[in-house]
């Protein structure tokens, strides 16, 4: 099932993909079920909204993975690394990514993340599952600049849009066929496959899971694969996951 | 004015503190004002909870006093910097601060906290006090192994409980005026005043202003003067800030 989040006409509403529309729903199915309004509505007539709208936090693995085979067989096993990016930097597909004044070297990468269903604490590799209400893609943006001169992740990673979500959470997804393409002004910069991940998306949950609560609404981006690319105003970035869609935002100066 | 959110017989209030009694307020002052139910209940009846609940962003500042006069006139300026915290790390007054069995080397450190009362991007110096709500306390709980082992400080300050705040906030407090105390089982780790700040409270506004939107009730910690201690299972935390109150808080091993 696809879930989308849209407005129309100044409302805003969830509703799940079917064809080339959307079954509108009485609320958000990750709180109040799958219960339909009676209407459908064209999806080409809608904008499309972050899917998800985190209440508490998005978590953003980082060197999740391996460049390479080589890499992956002699590597030893690491603990995962995080970062935290605040629910302000969340926009939706065809939102423009504002380049901020600071910094001189943004960059985009796609990703694969994980959306929270349910109150999760310790969960276990086993059980980890359990607490995923889908699949979305996100574009994890970077002042790679600010970064290597904090020398910490936070502010780089935080600005307003720096967060692309969507355009749609698919609740079946299967992470391990993932296929992921990146793309500025068609060329394509990012390719990768679930192959080289450093963990699997079940220890992922388990081990953020054994830090802190996590909510639903929470998302998190499992890290990208391959490399991130420089964007300047007037790029377009696309990013494709086949089996979720196509994730498409202008970049512009602020 | 000193806000306290509480709790009583099950319900989950704001009020004002008024000498020994609160009066009670129809909603959350920063979203509905201040207007009193008509109700008074005793200070000594109810349970203090976190005064806010951050919805978006607990920012920390990191490195943000001078240990002493002659390093604050030997600096060079820069610029500041921070962390996340997530807002499931909050806890209230005497709730307990849990050390998870990832750590072995868990500091407290007290801090004033900014609350923040309006929604603010790139605010300017000048205008920084008007999207201030008030003022708290807060403890900046640190796993400092982990923040050692990961180089990034953000799953070392993220665990449950790692975010103590309260027990009110004072809307009028003076942050020029600072004097902070900190104690672990009576015996006094820290001491502060605002003199050491590296930036302004006006400053720091600003600077996280200018990298993302901040929205009623986000708050930011703005550093620690003096230094940290490492806490064990079994001993009580207190950290004073005459003005604004005493938060205090057990340490239990989880």
């Amino acid at each position: 099932m696809k879930v989308a989040r849209f407005s129309l006409d100044g409302v805003i509403a969830f509703g799940i993909v079917d064809d080339d529309e959307l079954v509108v729903l009485k609320g958000d199915p990750m709180f109040a079920g799958y219960d339909p309004t009676g209407d459908r509505v064209a999806l080409r007539d809608v904008k499309l909204l972050a899917p998800v709208i985190p209440r508490s936090k998005i978590v953003g693995m980082a060197h999740a993975f391996y460049s390479d085979d080589e890499e992956r067989e002699q590597a030893e096993p690491r603990e995962p690394l995080f970062f935290l990016k605040p629910n302000t930097a969340v926009i939706g597909p065809d939102d423009p990514i504002f380049l901020p004044a600071q910094s001189h070297d943004v960059r985009v990468e796609g990703e694969l993340a994980i959306v929270i269903g349910k109150i999760a604490k310790n969960v276990t590799v086993e059980n980890a599952e359990d607490v995923i209400f889908g699949y979305t893609i996100a574009n994890d943006v970077t002042a790679r600049d600010l970064l290597e001169r904090d020398g910490q992740l936070a502010r780089a990673k935080s600005f307003d849009s720096f967060c692309p979500l969507g355009p749609v959470i698919d609740t079946e997804y299967d992470w391990t066929s993932l296929h992921l393409t990146g793309r500025v002004n068609g060329e394509k910069f990012q390719k990768g496959t679930a192959e080289l991940y450093k963990h699997s998306v079940a220890e992922v949950v388990a081990f953020v899971s054994s830090v802190f609560t996590l909510l639903p609404g929470d998302v998190i981006l499992t890290g990208a694969p391959d490399r991130a690319e420089k964007v300047r105003d007037g790029d377009a970035v696309q990013i494709e996951i086949p089996g979720i869609g196509i994730l498409t935002n202008p970049v512009k100066r602020l």
